[in-house]
């Protein structure tokens, strides 16, 4: 629509949109209005649409996912996590977000020494997991509830939002209540009743690509959210399955700037899955940022030796501080900031 | 358990097990009982166990998944499915069993045409989605609770069991009521969730392999059904994800024999995903039962062409049957029966 | 051209294409003489030569291969080994060829006591490695020219035409002069030097499928063979490099009949790299012939734990008897022989 | 052997390594004389060695690559190019070398053009492909020694060092004439004919990593030619086959460390082939910077859409200069200069 269409011209096209037999998807920016029209085939007969008043163009967005394109909304998307609470954070701007903290919340003085620790060397987000959908049901598989409740402690006392993972659609509401985003794994990414269900939520997301998902499924996933929903969606890259197995898996650096061309949604990093292995943390988060990644999640444990799950990858608080002055200097580089 | 173990010895083993730490797991045959002792870490001190009366002997399962294991169970599993109605079908014994039908139930006149169709050409179960789980939110997503009445009564008037696949832990038992076999499709097979609750279900499952799963993690994924229920669980080779694009997936014909050395489950095959192309599932299914699988599910449509999922994959009625008749050839030729 | 064509009908096609800036290549059926005409582009200008005479049609080959094609040549190709000698085998008719042998050739002993083995459980060739591509610079290399000297020496004393690896352009016309069939290793599938000489030389060859190789590339390498001689080259799918680690590779079989349709080249199955373990020779050699596979190349060693190479995928010629007879009964349920 | 060992002292420990049915390769530093002794199996009785006079450390390598290994050659190595040349180079070192040139040498004119533009921009080698191993026989195959004369003529011009491949053993000594280094392909890594043809020409290589190669896998190789002489070899990641199909190949970031950790040899990274489409090439290129590489090896041409092989990757000069920049201030973010 125009800049300054009135809400009865928008009403005129979405009603027309309608009759027509597609779905509106309204999206109202600071300066205009799009109306995202959604077939399944290619939108016959909508062209005729752009003589209604107040209309500025009708754009045939070809891609199979459309909320998603840059096609569709070609400036970046900047998510907001943890609006008007102390520690607000906007990803997907010029400054690099890291998101950092155990993989698994184990007890309250683990999770608050991580805290502390990540956020004096610059962390903005605490992430923590209370439900791990483990490989083995004979593996820990997370505090649940308690320990949702002992993150969103944690946030609070240290001042940073909280990310956490939900697995279930049944508990999109309960990890809503606790947290500032809700991270959807990598083993989950075409669960496309969770994917509904956190649309629905209307809560910050941040969704991982599958081990075995193409950059264009993953922003199918992406759709499947965003079409119930506005648009604070995080994308992130995890590594992906391949015959190399010196690492967990291969991070595809990439599908970083390949993102970026296709979406206006964030695109981070995480170079703890994408490696398996504390020691190559450092050099592959360098390279996510110079590649134009908006951010990174880290995994990092006061005492990884004991941890109760994924020990080997995690980092150590001192490693944590070392990394994030090189990744400050890596963000000047390229225009940034940390 | 010996032969003849009394139920108190039965108890006092289960007592005994669980004072130690650890979790029992009953599974009663037709000869003996077996108990499962379940447990993350190796189970320390349960030598002793076999000096328990009734206790034939103790026998440490090293592999991750224990009670999917040949070890653990050495016999094959013959999972029944309809049992007690008409056309009660076992799979995993000597004769192969084909379940067929279309990939999505579009209508009552399409699905009783293939359901007439694959019942008369020798298949034994009707399979039809329901609920599809679409890469695109803007495809057909199937008919929900309608498809699953429609597929219930093209089942009982052909007198065939039903399979049908499930998305969602909250439909586990909507969908339980209206077939005989939950099918857990491949990008869900680490929707550990949706395992648990089809696990707690104690309904026949069908549990296909990821399309980047190991065969290490389907087995792991299987011990998530059954660390929860009964063992009639059978697992689905359905292709996996390759660097090659000449077919949708690569078949791995390697994990039929992989499977039935080290599980004791019955081990089917999908010739319809593994290849996406209907004209090489009669080489790969005549390949699939060679190399030892006990079944196979295919996709047969009456009119492809039309389809709303799926077209190029599925096969014609026609086809199907002379499929059947190769198919007996080679199930004879392995002595087996079709 | 038409049947029956005249010498000078043909030579005037020839001249013309030549003429017209491309590459003519002559086939001399039984029946009739096909004219490749060969371009790096789309053949601009070429159908005015179906009005020359005794020209039959011109048909436009669409795929990047050409000479592999059946769109260019419909009928199958039948490559015959050791032609005029005793044991005289042909590959791509009726009768499955089964080729087996040792990785290695080791010894004089070694090999004559394979040799008789094989050739009494119904093998038709004798296959062994002289010149091994090891990955490790420090492992066994092959006996080299000593090898192929005992190779020669046991398929004469035995009756059957041999088979060996060629790993340099300048060991070709060595090896021509002791083999019967010069077979293409998996890592120099794109060696097109190689390749080329292979050509050159006009003996019969095998060329394996590359552990990285898209079924296309396959048939582009094929076509580096024939471009420069005649059609006996026999295809080899022999597992490709996937993310499964349970098997040493994983063998597609979903490309035995995807090859049979896009080519008229024989196709066979190497089950022994495809798996990497001897315990699953015998069901995806069952497999391969039930998906339409025209033969096998198998290793068997009369006492693998002593084997020089690759020992834990070698069979004992006990089980070659066994698996062969099982062989048969899959050959006949798919209206061959063996 | 210690520092100051003397040569008599040295001839005595190699006497005895090849006494015991060992092969000692000799490695004369400017401080000390590492001798490696090598053979298939773990060495047993090397230890008495240190007995001798002169001896230092007897130190097993227990990977299966020895002399590429960091655990046998702890400081890292530095290859020198166009030694006491104009333009003379080292990678390894503090400075990243940027490598760049056309894909394919096409005429004077484009070389010409394309030298002085990548010299002006920064780039301290200039490549190009005389012999181009395509993967069709009726692609353009290069120019052949035509293309290397042009090569030489133009790096003495700019006074840059040239690097081009190589791709048949008999053609080493030919290319070792024209070149400074001898570039082995993605699709030759595993022709050990080819490896060890150019460890015996002791001329600086580089060796790409093939596209289904593990790192392991490309240490082997590396050991081929190693075994036959001198450290200067440069290692190049160049992307691996993957299931994702949005870009060509999938750069592994996370080699770049590993291969840094593993082996003292320079490590460089080609954006090109990783990526397949030019637009990506300079996210990535900063990407492997960051991530710790030696330098770049990129195509650059002066006229993208005239080329005559993989026109879609190639950058033009002007965007070259443009990323030269931004790769400046990487290099200097992490301690290096380019």
């Amino acid at each position: 629509m125009r800049q300054g269409a009135s809400p009865a011209q928008i009403q005129t096209v979405v009603d027309r949109v309608e009759e027509l037999g597609f779905r509106a998807h309204l999206s109202q920016g600071e300066e205009r209005t799009i109306i995202g029209i959604i077939g399944d085939e290619r939108p016959v007969g909508i062209e005729p649409l752009e003589l209604l008043e107040g209309v500025e163009r009708v754009v045939p967005i070809l891609q199979p996912f459309k909320l998603a394109s840059r096609d569709f909304k070609p400036e970046s998307t900047v998510v907001t996590l943890g609006k008007g609470k102390k520690g607000e954070v906007s990803i997907g701007g010029k400054a690099i977000v890291v998101m950092a903290g155990p993989c698994s919340i184990e007890s309250r003085e683990q999770l608050m020494e991580t805290a502390w620790a990540v956020k004096e060397s610059g962390a903005r987000v605490l992430r923590g997991g209370a439900y791990k959908p483990r490989t083995s049901p004979y593996s820990f598989q997370g505090l649940g509830e308690k320990g949702l409740e002992l993150l969103l402690e944690a946030g609070e006392i240290v001042g940073l939002p909280v990310i956490t993972e939900v697995v279930s659609p049944s508990d999109v509401e309960l990890v809503k209540r606790y947290s500032d985003c809700l991270q959807i794994g990598a083993r989950n990414t075409q669960n496309f009743s969770l994917l509904q269900e956190i649309g629905r939520s209307g809560h910050p997301a941040l969704l991982k690509r599958g081990m075995m998902m193409t950059i264009q499924e993953l922003l199918m996933a992406a759709e499947y959210i965003l079409s119930n929903r506005d648009y604070d969606v995080i994308l992130c890259e995890r590594g992906i399955r391949t015959f190399e197995t010196a690492t967990r898996f291969t991070l595809d650096i990439n599908a970083v700037p390949v993102l970026k061309q296709l979406t206006h949604l964030p695109v981070i990093v995480d170079p703890t899955h994408s490696t398996g292995r504390a020691a190559l943390v450092p050099p592959v988060s360098r390279a996510a940022i110079a590649a134009g990644a908006d951010g990174l999640i880290v995994e990092v444990h006061p005492h990884p030796e004991r941890a109760l799950s994924d020990a080997p990858q995690q980092m150590k608080p001192e490693a944590f501080v070392v990394m994030m002055k090189e990744l400050k200097a890596i963000a000047e580089a390229v225009g940034r900031t940390l």
